[in-house]
C-alpha cells in the first residue's frame, strides 16, 4: 500500500483554481500572433511592453501575461484564485507557518494579490478577483486556431515531488493520480488539483524548480487539430513538439506546442468531473508504455529535457542523482524518439 | 438594479454536486435500449426491476436509477452529493430550520443517505459516497450514441422560482444566470450552481413541482448529433424533441429527447467554468428572442408544457395565475412551433 | 416494377459537375457577409456590381456570381462543367435536337460558354475551364463559418419532374434516389449526378422552373453547427429555415439558410460515392416520414412552398393540379411544422 | 518547365475507381477485430478462410478481401473497376498491346473479372460490378472505430516512378499532385487518379514493386482519432505508425496504422474535388520539409523502408542505385525520427 500524503479538507483558506502564468518574451508580435491564430486566446490589453489574454470563455482580465523582455525567457510567476479576499490573510500565514516567503503586490489588473514561494521554490502569487470583461465564447466568428477556452494548469519540474505534494496536499489540494513505480514508494509524478477536475498543478521529478508547461482546454478535438493546421500554415509548424496524441494519466487528448521563445503549451480535451471524495488516486507504473502512452510516437526526448526557468530562481538536480525516478530516467524506458 | 437573493458562502455543509435521478419507467427494456444506445449511459447494475447507470467518465455507481413500474411514469428522487458524511447532519439542521422534512434513508449502493423536501416539494436525497466503478472514458470502443460523460444538472419547473432561488442560495448555491423581463423583478428562470460550471439545478416558473428534464454532458458535438442519428436508426427519433440549437442562456450546445416514458433528457455541451466571485449572474430577458435562441427553430409547445410529476407530490401553479413570467406565457413571446 | 428512364452512357459529351450559380442581389455587402462569414465562401474577385466567391477547395474562378439588382432576386443561371471545350458542340448539338434554345456567351471568368434552355425552361450554361486560382484549403487561419468546400448541386422546382428526369439521363446523368409514391409510378422528386456522388441536379415536383437551393458542403458536421453559431451571432439566425438535421434521401446531415434577398442555401455532408453500374436507384415514398426525416422536426412550410424565380422565366403549376405527387401536396402527409 | 507524361482522354474503355485490395493473412480472427474495431470496415461474408469486407457508405461487396495463409503476409491483387463489362475487352488489349500478361478469371462475389500485371509489375484486376449490399451508412449504432466509409486509393513503391505514370496516364489516369526536386525532372512520387479526386493509385519510388498502404476514407477527423484511441484501448497502440497529422501533397488528415500483419492501412479525409481540366498537376518539392510535412513530427524510418510484398512478384531496386531520388534517400533529408 503506497503511503501518500493526505489532502487537508479544513484548510481555514480556499483556493479554487489555477489562474493565470506570467512569461517574458523576446518578440511580443510574435507571441501575440502565436497565442491568438494558433492557441487562440484573445487580448484583452496591450499595454505595451505586456500583453494580457485570456481564453474564449474567460470573463476574468486575464489567464497570460506576456511581458517583452531581452533577456532569457522565464516564467515570472504562476498565479492561482482563492475564493475571497480573506482567504489571502489566512494563506499568508499558511505560506509563513511553512517558511515560505510572503509578500503583499501591486500587480494591475488584479484585485489584492499575494505573492508566495512554495516549498519548491516557485514562485506564486493569489488574489480573489480581477475585473470581469465579456467571455467570447459565443462570439463564434472570432475564434481562431485552437479556440483555447481557459487556462487548466500547469505543469512543474522539481527535484522532490513528494516534498511539493505534501505540501500542496496541506494548502487543500486532492491528488487525482499519480506515477510511481511498481514495488516502489517514489513519486515520479503528480496532478493535484482544487477546482473537480484532475489538475490544477502537476509536479514531475527533473531539475528544477521549472515550468515545464502550461495548458489550456480546447472546445473539442477538432480545435487541437485546427491549431497544429494553423501553425503549419503560418510557420510555426515545426513548433508542433509531441502528438496530437492520447494521455494515459488523465486521459487527454492532447498536443503540445513550443512558443516562439521556447515557452511549452498544451492544448487539450476530455477531462473528466473529479470531486467525490471516495475515490482513490489513481497510479500510473512508469514502465507500462502501453498504458503511459496508448498509441502513436513517444515524446521527443527534449519534451523531457528542457523546460523554461523561474525568474531568478535557483535550481538544483533531484537529491539522489542516481534515482531512476526523474522524469528522464523513467521515460526513458519508454521508447523515446 | 434588479434585487437578488445572496449566496451564503459560509454554510456549515458543503454539496458538492447534481449526483443522480430516480425515473419510473413501465418498460425497463425500452428505456435501457433509449438510455444505452442513444444517450450513450453504461450499465452499472441490472437488478431486475431497477436499473443503475453511469456516464462514460463517472467513477460512481449511478448517475441516473430506473425503476420499473407499472403506473404513470414519475421522478422518485433528485440526489446530489454532498463532501463528507458529517455535511449531512449539518444539512438536515438547514433543512428542519426550514421547515422541510427530512428522513435517514437506506439506499442500495449508497453511502448513508438523507433524504428531504425542498421548499418547493422537490424530493431530494443527498449522500457523501458511492461505491466506486471504473471509469469507461478510455474504453472507445464501447461509447455508444451520444456518449454521455456525466449527469449535470436538473431543471425543475415550479410555481415560485424566487422562493426555490432563495432556498438554494441560502445553501450555498450560486446564481449564474437567470431569466427576467426587463423592468421587473419577476425571476422567470434561474440557473443555480455549486461544482463550478452554470448549472446543477435549474428553476422555471410553471406548474410544478415537476422535473423538466435531467441534463447530461456529452464530450463533443458530433456526440450529440449522433445521438441524434442512432435515434432515428433505432426508431426513437420521433422524441427528438427540441434542437439540436443553441441555448442562449448558459451557451450550450444541446438536444432534448423524450425517452420512451415521456422523460425529457438533454444531451450538450460548450458550458463554461464558474468559480469567480467577482462575475455578477447574468440576466436575460425571455421578451429578446434573437438572444434567447441565437438561430433555428424554437421550441415545440409541449417542451414549455409537458414534464414529469414527482411521485406523491402535488403540484399548483404559479401563485398569480395571470401572471405573464409563468414560463408558457413568457416564452408564448417567441414564435413557438 | 418501376419504369424508370434510363441513362444514355454513350453521349457524345461529358457533363462532369455542376459548376455554378449565378444570383441576383439587392445588397451586395450584406450578401457577401453572409457568403463569407456564415457560408465560408472565399472571395475571388470583386467587381463593383459583381460578386465572385469559390469554396475553400475549389481551384476554379468561382462556383457562386452574386450581381447586384434593385430588381426582384432572380436566379439569372445554373453552371455546369463539360470535360473539353470540344463537348460544348456536341452538347449544342443535343439540345437543339430537343427544341431547347443554344446560344454562345462570352462570360467573365469562364473559357469557351454555352447558354442553353433545358426541356423544363431552367436557363443553363457549360464551359470546359475557368481561370485557375489557388485552393485556399490549407489556408485553415482563413476558414470561416461554414468553411463551405466546393458548390454540390442545386434543387430546382419543376411542374413535370419525369419529363426533366428523361432529358438529363439523356444526357448521361445517373439517377441514384428518387421519390415516388407506393403504388404509382409518379415521380415526386429525383437525385440526377454526374460527378459520382448522389446529386448534381435534383428535381422536385412544384410550381416552376424555380431555384428551390444550391448546396455546398461542409469538411465536417461541426462546420455546419458552426455555421450556425456564426449566423446567430452576426444577425442572421431567423434564416437557418431548416435543421441542421439528417436527410432520408441522400442521407446527408445538413442545414438550410435563407440568405438576405432569401434565396436558399444548403450545406451539407455526408454523401457518398455512386459511380457503380450495378448500383440501382434508391426509391423513397413520400408517405414514409421516419424514413424520410429520421428524427427532429420537420422543415417548416415555406421550406416547400417559396423559392427563387428564374430571371425571365415563366413559371407553371404542375400538369395536373390535384395531383397528389406535387412537393407540397406530399409533404404535407408529414408533420410539416 | 517540367516535361510530364498526358493522360489519354480518349481511351475506349473507362476504368472508373480503385475498387479493392487482396491480403494474405496469418491470423484471420485478429485482422478481422482490427479491421472491424479499429479501421471500422463491416464484414460482407466470412467464408471460413476468407474474410470479405467493406466501408460503410459501400454497396458494393467488398474493398478489403483477406485469405488465411501461413506463409509470409502479402499482396495478392489490387483491384479497380471499369464501368461496364465491355471495357474489360478493350482494357484486354490495352494491357496486351504493351506487353503486359491478361488473363480472365472467375473472383467470387465480382463480375467478369480480367486479370492483368502492369508495367511495374503489379497484380491487378478490374470487374464492372459486384454483388450490391446495403450501405450502413445510417446504421449509425454499429460504426466502429474509423468508420472507414469506402476504399479511396493505394500507394505502391516501384523502381521506376516515370515508367508507371506513362503507363497508366496512357489508360486514362489523371497527375493531381507529384513530388520532384527542384531543377530535376526525376519523378519520386505521383498521384494518378481516375475518379474525380486526388488519388487512385499512387506510386513512390522505391524497391518494388511493393504495397506501401491501401487508404480509406474516414468521414470526419474525430473518427480518425477515434480510431486511435480504440487501437490504444484493444492493444494496437504499437502500430499507429505515423501521425495523426496533415500531408502537404494532397493535404489529407491522415494516420497511419500496421495491421496484425504488418499490412499498412491509412485513415484520412480532407481530400478536394479534381475533375477540371485546366487545373495544373501540383508539384512538391521533397527537400521542402515544411509543405511536405506542415507540422508534428515526421514519419518514422520503417514508414520509408517497409511495405509489403506482392505475391509471387520479383522486386527490384531504383535503376540507378545511387538516385538521390529514391523515396528513403529523398525523405532522408527531412529529419526522419
Amino acid at each position: 500500500m503506497m503511503d501518500l500524503p493526505r489532502t487537508d479538507y479544513d484548510t481555514p483558506f480556499n483556493i479554487t483554481r489555477t489562474s493565470h502564468v506570467v512569461l517574458t518574451v523576446k518578440d511580443l508580435d510574435a507571441s501575440r500572433q502565436f497565442y491568438t491564430e494558433v492557441i487562440g486566446l484573445v487580448v484583452t490589453a496591450d499595454e505595451g511592453d505586456t500583453l494580457y489574454l485570456r481564453g474564449i470563455e474567460e470573463a476574468c482580465h486575464h489567464s497570460l501575461v506576456l511581458r517583452r523582455s531581452g533577456d532569457t525567457p522565464t516564467c515570472a510567476r504562476v498565479g492561482m484564485r482563492v475564493l475571497r479576499d480573506q482567504d489571502l490573510d489566512r494563506l499568508k500565514a499558511f505560506f509563513e507557518s511553512r517558511g515560505c516567503a510572503t509578500a503583499w503586490a501591486e500587480v494591475p489588473h488584479q484585485g489584492r494579490t499575494l505573492q508566495a514561494t512554495d516549498v519548491a521554490g516557485v514562485p506564486l502569487e493569489f488574489c480573489a478577483t480581477m475585473p470581469v470583461v465579456p467571455r467570447m465564447i459565443t462570439q463564434f466568428h472570432l475564434h481562431k486556431g485552437g479556440a483555447a477556452a481557459r487556462i487548466d494548469d500547469t505543469q512543474i519540474l522539481v527535484p522532490d515531488v513528494r516534498k511539493a505534494t505534501e505540501f500542496y496536499m496541506a494548502a487543500g489540494f486532492w491528488l487525482s493520480e499519480y506515477i510511481s513505480p511498481l514495488q516502489s514508494s517514489e513519486l515520479a509524478g503528480v496532478f493535484l488539483q482544487r477546482k473537480g477536475n484532475p489538475h490544477d498543478i502537476v509536479f514531475f521529478s527533473g531539475r528544477g524548480p521549472r515550468l515545464h508547461h502550461a495548458a489550456f482546454t480546447s472546445p473539442e478535438s477538432v480545435n487541437i487539430i485546427k491549431a497544429c493546421d494553423v501553425a503549419g500554415t503560418l510557420g510555426f509548424g515545426s513548433g508542433v513538439e509531441r502528438g496530437p496524441g492520447r494521455h494515459g494519466p488523465g486521459h487527454a487528448f492532447f498536443v503540445y506546442f513550443r512558443d516562439p521563445d521556447g515557452h511549452r503549451v498544451e492544448l487539450f480535451n476530455t477531462h473528466y468531473q473529479a470531486m467525490d471524495i471516495e475515490v482513490e488516486p489513481v497510479r500510473w507504473d512508469p514502465g507500462d508504455a502501453a498504458r503511459m502512452t496508448p498509441w502513436g510516437l513517444p515524446a521527443q526526448r527534449k519534451w523531457f529535457a528542457e523546460a523554461t526557468p523561474f525568474a531568478g530562481v535557483a535550481q538544483s538536480d533531484p537529491p539522489r542523482a542516481g534515482d531512476p525516478m526523474t522524469l528522464e530516467k523513467f521515460l526513458a524506458k519508454q521508447s523515446v524518439v
